[in-house]
């Protein structure tokens, strides 16, 4: 019993998965530069530039529940999830397939509908669909989109380059996305009981539309290149800011000190974590889906930093890699944990 | 009422679907030399070279059935049925990225066996896993598999290069995945009803081998490019020979004359198609999953391909897009029709 317990998938973690799932495979090709363990995989196309890929599979029921993601919204946000891989990367997305599977609940407008916001985020960022594939399922909605970018190889930002005593820089705020979720699931709950009440969504609109059509940071990319500033390591907020920071300090081999009134919240998240009687910090540090950039930069380049919109420095890179924590507004230090998957 | 039915999803076929979804995208890109409508889009990397891109996704209970598929050869053939779109455009495949939903149910040693099995895949065809997506589904395993190829711009063959009374040669035999299918439907079907029954699979082995673990044709590819032979056009065979011979034609801008007599058919395909009581020409022209190679030639090539193993000619390409016919043994001609989805 006790050896089926430990082999759980929940017990590896996504992330112990991919590490037991993918040990046995070996690379060996010389144009591949970076393979499984960043937000995208890099191979080269010629001796200066590099093609990336990245890919992401979103699932009804566990990654966005159709009473509350508009159709149009769902396919902007599948799409952007995917570019906000390649920007951590700091490359340019270039092309996109689109893998969709439906069940026959699903008529061919709802598809349209699907197929408007992607054709919507592609037009805004600059991006082309260039295949996919298109099959039923047996019930529910998948939507697996692989996106290729590019990027000149010295530009290529990894997690792995931090430096010892690096800031660590953070761009919009944080938790606002999950906290849009709880206000919809609430919502949801009540439209259950009874379909004849109205959502109240008032006063959390920013949230909202956070958790339903996040935007990946393509200006912070370009304003960090107008600034003359290349982050040392950069990745960008998916799974929560303590999942993220505890990504950079392994592959960085280093530690990490965050203050806790320097992680950005906005008011509506603070007030909607309120109302749930949840510390804002908790969504922040563990929420998830807010495609924010978090970075790395040489304390030399904290003046110019401190000049770009929208960032804030929230802690630095700290030489001992056993030291991963938050440092609270009162008290003792607390120590880093990512959440279960 | 009419209007609704108009619409279903199935009366749009996959590739009208796929038409009506995308029709609105356009394609400015000055790098990408094809994007939808080929067994993979292509994109430059340099002057003389491009990167090829392909997906597919399969889908517990549409594309395979886990209680006669054992995991390892669901990986491997999650794997190789993208390997053969890349070897349809006469490219190499390099890379590849795995996303997987799973249920519950799964075990973390039934996912070793998948990789095992992708594993296997990429070992024998020297292609690298560089990345993908780990999430749980509510119910069914999901595999969305992405290649990247490569190849010099000059050598890649695309569906709508054929020319008139080019030849249409096929490698292999069709139909006996689609047979196989049937098999392991039987049994499992016996299995349902009385579990103590053994299954019979004995004298199927080959077709059933063609179901659960089909090879892609590289060794086509290996055999053309000594010969000297450079298709005119091609396409691999997943949908069944109608469906393919229908897409050459309809991107070629061209007719197609099949004779029945010289589609290749193995003994066991026969076998089994006269146990179900089907016209053993049935499962060639509509069973798919074949992953066989379809391919024109210039008529001038026909020496030259008659010494190439394992390759059929079967027809050739007509001056008339509408004639699209199979020429039976006895008879009148039958006009070529793809099943539908």
């Amino acid at each position: 019993m006790k050896k089926n317990k430990l082999n759980e998938i929940s017990n590896l973690g996504e992330f112990g998965l991919i590490d037991r799932l993918t040990k046995n495979f070996t690379i060996t090709d010389k144009k591949l530069v970076k393979g499984v363990g960043d937000d995208a995989a890099v191979f080269e196309s010629s001796q200066d530039n590099c093609f990336l890929i990245a890919t992401d599979l979103l699932v009804e029921g566990i990654h966005f529940n159709l009473i509350y993601s508009p159709l149009k919204h769902l396919g902007y946000k599948a799409v952007v999830v995917n570019l906000s891989d390649i920007y951590a990367m700091n490359a340019k997305p270039k092309y996109i397939t689109v893998s969709i599977a439906i069940s026959k609940k699903f008529s061919v407008e709802a598809l349209d509908l699907l197929y408007e916001g992607i054709l919507l985020a592609c037009e805004r960022f600059d991006v082309e669909l260039i295949g996919g594939d298109t099959t039923s399922s047996l019930s529910g909605l998948f939507i697996n989109i692989t996106v290729v970018g590019e990027a000149r190889k010295e530009d290529i930002v990894y997690r792995s380059t931090a430096q010892k005593n690096d800031l660590i820089c953070v761009s919009g705020d944080l938790g606002a996305a999950y906290m849009g979720l709880q206000i919809l699931e609430r919502e949801k709950e009540i439209f259950i009981q009874d379909p004849q009440i109205q959502p109240d969504l008032q006063n959390y609109e920013y949230i909202i539309e956070r958790q339903l059509k996040p935007e990946p940071r393509r200006d912070i990319i370009n304003r960090l290149k107008e600034a003359g500033i290349k982050p040392s390591s950069m990745i960008d907020v998916s799974d929560g800011l303590s999942s993220e920071i505890l990504h950079l300090c392994k592959q960085s081999n280093l530690g990490a000190v965050i203050f806790e009134d320097k992680i950005p919240i906005n008011e509506q998240t603070a007030k909607a974590a309120e109302l749930f009687r949840l510390e804002p910090l908790i969504p922040s540090l563990n929420g998830g889906e807010d495609y924010e950039l978090l970075f790395t930069i040489p304390l030399s380049e904290k003046d110019k930093i401190e000049k770009v919109q929208d960032i804030s420095i929230i802690g630095y890179m700290h030489e001992n890699p056993e030291k991963k924590v938050i440092v609270p507004k009162y008290g003792e230090e607390i120590e880093l944990k990512a959440q279960g998957w």
